[in-house]
C-alpha cells in the first residue's frame, strides 16, 4: 500500500479520506489556501502544505503548486476527491508525468465521459440506453431544427463539455432556436473552449438514479446499486437515498448492470458512477457518467457495508477487488441529508460565520456524520456551502426517516444558519414519507409550499 | 407504543435512551439532580424534573422523587438505564403497583437472579453449567471448610445479595477462612441485611464472555451471541469485543443456548446478559445474570444491526420480539472503548472539570460514539468517570482495531484528563492485537508494563 498520499481538496471530503488513510497506515499530506489555515483537514493531516491564496483558482486549482506538494513531501499517489480537480484531465497526465498515481481513472477515460457527445456514442455503441436526441454533434442552426422537429419540442441545447450549467438552453419551440443556439455555443466557446453542441430530449419530470461502480485493473467490474437522487434544486442534490422506492429487483439488476456495461465501455479503472434519468414508464436513459466519488457516496457504504474510498486506495494502489457482484449485499435503507450554511428563507443565500457552539447528532445505531466542522470553526465564504453530511441506515425506509428527524433535531450550529429546518420539514413531509418525488417535486411543489408556510408564521 | 416514559438515569445511557425514544415517537421525561442541571439528557429530553441534591442517594436513588415525577408527568413507563435503581427489586414492585410500567423483567425476576446462591441453584436445575462451589449456603465455618477443602484452595467466598465488591473474600487456605467468614458476614450483613454466604472455585484466569438475550412476553427468547469483556481492571470492564476470538461458531452456539435456558428457567422478560467465565480448557460456567441494559450493548448492536434499546421498549409494550433466532445475523466485528475522566498515571484518579474544548471522532463508515458530553460541558465529581463510549464496526477484527485506532486519536477533551491514551496503548499492544488476553492481562501484564514505560518517559 501507499506511504504516503496527498489529498488535493478541503472540507468534509478531505476529513474523510484522511479518516480512511489513517484506517490503512497511510500517511497524508493535506494542502490548504491561506483561508483554511483553521481547518480541520489542515489539522487533521500528518503534513499541510499552504498551496495559495483563498480564491479556489490560486490554490485548491493551481495545479502546479499542488504537484509541488507532493512532490517535496514524498506524496506517492494523489487523492481529488470531488469538484476542483477531480475531473480535470490535464491535471491526470501532470500526475502521471511526475509518476504520482492519480487516485481515479486515466486521463483519456476523464476525458472520453468529460466530452459529452463523445459519452453518448460510446453508450450507445455499448447497447446502454441514452437519452433520444441528435445523432452526434449538430453543426448547425439547420442541423439543430431538423432534429428538434424529429424528437419533439421541448428539448435541450447542451454544449459537449458541458459543466456548471454554461452553455446548456432548453428550447420550447423552433421560433427560439436560431438566437439560443448561437448565444449557447458562444458561452461554450468562452468557457470550454470548445463550441461543440448537441440535443436531447428533455426527461421531466423524472427520477434521477445513479449506479456506484467499482472497477479494478484486473478486469473486474461490479456495482454498488442505485442512489435515488430526484430531489434537487437547480441542479444540485439535496438529499439521496438508497435504495430507491421505484426500482424492483428486476429493475435494479437490469440499470446495475447496465451501469457495468457503461464501465466496461471505456475500460474504466477505479470508483465512478454512472447516472440515468428514468421517466414514468421505468424506462432509463444514460445521462453523464462522474469519474470520481461522489458526495452521496455514504448511503451505498451504508446499505453495503463497503467502505468506497478505502476501494479507491486499494484499486489505485493495484489491487484486486475486495469483493464481487455476487458477495455484495444490500441491507436496510439509508438517507443523506446535506447541512448547507445557507439560509433557504432567502433565497438559499450562503451563510458564511463561525459556528460558536457546535453539537453534532451521534450515539445510537446507523447514524453517521461526515464533517470538518468544530466548536469555533468560521467557515469561510470561498468555496462550497456545504459544511456537512448527516447519513441513517435503519432496517426500513420509515426507520431510517425517522432517525434523520431525530438528527436532524440535534444538530446544533450556533452562530451560523444553515438549510437543517428545510431538511427537516422536506423530510417529513407526506409525499417523501410516501416515496412519491421526482426532480420536480423539490423546486415545483415543495419549496412554493414551504416559502408560502413561511411567509405565514 | 408508549406515549411518554420518563427514563431514570444521566448521563450517556440517558441519553442514549432519549435517542432511541424520539426515533419511535415516544415524548420523553428526564430526571436531574441539582449537579445536572445542564447535563445533556437534562437539555435533550421533551421535559425534565430536577429530583433532588447532587448525591445519589438524593436524586438518583430517591424512588420516591422519581415515581412523583412520573406521576405528574403522566409517563406511562419508566427505562432505569444501567446502575442506580436499575437492579432494584423494590423500585420496580412501586411501579407495577403505580400503573407505570417498569422497562425490564418483573421484580421476582431480578430478586431471583440478585440472590447469588438462588441463582445457581435455578441455573444448575436447568442444567446451565455453574462454577464449582458450595451446594447453597454455608451457614458455619466447618461446612465452609470442607466445601473448600473438596474443591481445593483458593477459593472465593461471597455473599448471596453481594455486588460493588461487598462481602466478597479470595482466600488462600484453611488457616485464613475462618477469621475472614466472620468478617465477610458481617459486612454482607451491614451492607445488603442479608448475611448469606457461598463458596465457589476461583476461575482465573479466565475468560469472561457474556451472552446478550432478548424474551418477550410470548415466550420467545433468542441469543445475540456473545462479548468478551475479559479486559477488566478491578472488575470494571474497560475495553469490550464482539465475536470473541475464543469462540468457534460450535461453542458460539452452546453458550448461547445456555443463555437461552438460562433465561428461560426464570421465565425472564426484556434484554438481559447471562455472565459467563470459561477456562483455558474452554469449559464456561454461569457467573451471573444482569437483568438491565448493559454498557457495552453497543458491540452487539453492531454486529447484529439489532437496536437492543428499542427491543426492550417494545418489549415492555407488550410486543413480540421483531427478529427470531434463525434470523439473527452476526456481521463483522465491533469494538467498544470506555473513555473515562480519570488519570491512569495517577491510580486512575477520577478527573472531573470543565471539557473547554470536544471533538467527537465522527465520519466514516462503522465509527459510533455514545456520549452526553459538549463543548463546554462541566463533568461532575458525584458519579461514575464513564463520560464516553467509542465503538467501531469494520469487516474483520484487524480492521476495527485500526479504526479505533484512528478514532482515539482523533478525540479531543480538552480542560480534562481520560484515559484516551492508556486505551491507545492497549489497543496496540502486541497480545491484544493478536487476540490473546484474559482477565488476568490488563492488571497483571499490561499495566505494570504500562506503567514503567510511563516512568521512563
Amino acid at each position: 500500500m501507499f506511504n504516503k498520499i496527498l489529498i488535493a481538496n478541503r472540507g468534509e471530503i478531505a476529513v474523510r479520506i484522511i479518516r480512511a488513510c489513517r484506517e490503512l497506515n497511510i500517511k497524508t499530506v493535506a494542502v490548504f489556501s491561506e483561508a483554511d489555515r483553521d481547518a480541520l483537514h489542515t489539522e487533521m493531516a500528518d503534513e499541510a502544505i499552504c498551496i495559495g491564496p483563498a480564491k479556489a483558482a490560486d490554490s485548491y486549482l493551481n495545479i502546479q503548486q499542488i504537484i509541488s506538494a507532493a512532490l517535496v513531501t514524498g506524496a506517492e499517489a494523489i487523492h481529488p476527491g470531488f469538484g476542483f480537480l477531480a475531473e480535470n484531465s490535464t491535471f491526470a497526465d501532470i500526475c502521471a508525468e511526475c509518476h504520482i498515481t492519480f487516485i481515479g481513472p486515466d486521463s483519456k477515460t476523464i476525458d472520453a465521459m468529460g466530452n459529452k457527445i463523445n459519452a453518448r456514442r460510446i453508450m450507445q455503441e455499448a447497447g446502454v440506453p441514452v437519452i433520444p436526441g441528435s445523432d452526434g454533434e449538430v453543426t448547425t442552426v439547420e442541423e439543430a431544427l431538423a432534429v428538434a422537429e424529429s424528437i419533439g419540442y421541448p428539448v435541450m441545447l447542451k454544449a459537449a463539455a458541458g459543466g456548471g450549467g454554461k452553455g446548456i438552453r432548453k428550447i420550447m419551440s423552433s421560433k427560439e432556436l436560431p438566437q439560443q443556439f448561437s448565444s449557447a455555443q458562444q458561452e461554450a466557446l468562452a468557457a470550454f473552449d470548445n463550441g461543440q453542441m448537441y440535443l436531447e430530449k428533455i426527461i421531466y419530470p423524472a427520477k434521477h438514479i445513479e449506479v456506484q461502480i467499482l472497477a479494478d485493473g484486473f478486469g473486474h467490474v461490479i456495482h454498488l446499486g442505485e442512489r435515488d437522487c430526484s430531489l434537487q434544486r437547480n441542479n444540485q442534490k439535496v438529499l439521496e437515498e438508497a435504495p430507491s422506492v421505484y426500482l424492483d429487483d428486476k429493475l435494479r439488476s437490469e440499470i446495475g448492470q447496465a451501469a457495468v456495461k457503461a464501465a466496461q465501455a471505456v475500460g474504466y479503472q477505479n470508483a465512478g458512477t454512472v447516472e440515468f434519468l428514468m421517466n414514468g414508464d421505468r424506462q432509463f436513459y444514460f445521462m453523464e457518467m462522474n469519474t470520481r466519488i461522489q458526495v452521496e457516496h455514504p448511503v451505498t457504504e451504508m446499505i453495503t457495508g463497503i467502505d468506497i474510498v478505502k476501494e479507491q486506495l486499494k484499486i489505485a494502489n493495484g489491487e484486486k477487488l475486495s469483493v464481487r457482484q455476487e458477495d455484495v449485499q444490500f441491507s436496510g435503507h439509508a438517507i443523506e441529508c446535506r447541512i448547507n450554511a445557507e439560509n433557504p428563507a432567502f433565497r438559499f443565500a450562503p451563510s458564511p460565520g463561525t459556528i460558536k457552539n457546535l453539537l453534532l447528532p451521534s450515539g445510537g445505531l446507523g447514524l453517521r456524520v461526515d464533517s470538518a466542522m468544530y466548536s469555533g470553526y468560521t467557515i469561510p465564504p470561498y468555496y462550497d456551502s456545504m459544511i456537512a453530511k448527516v447519513i441513517v441506515h435503519a432496517p426500513t425506509r420509515v426507520e431510517a426517516l425517522l432517525k434523520m428527524q431525530r438528527a436532524l433535531e440535534e444538530l446544533i450550529t450556533d452562530g451560523v444558519v444553515t438549510n437543517q429546518e428545510f431538511q427537516l420539514d422536506l423530510i417529513t413531509h407526506p409525499d417523501i414519507l410516501k416515496g412519491e418525488y421526482d426532480t420536480a417535486f423539490l423546486q415545483e411543489r415543495f419549496l412554493p409550499e414551504w416559502l408560502q408556510t413561511l411567509d405565514e408564521n
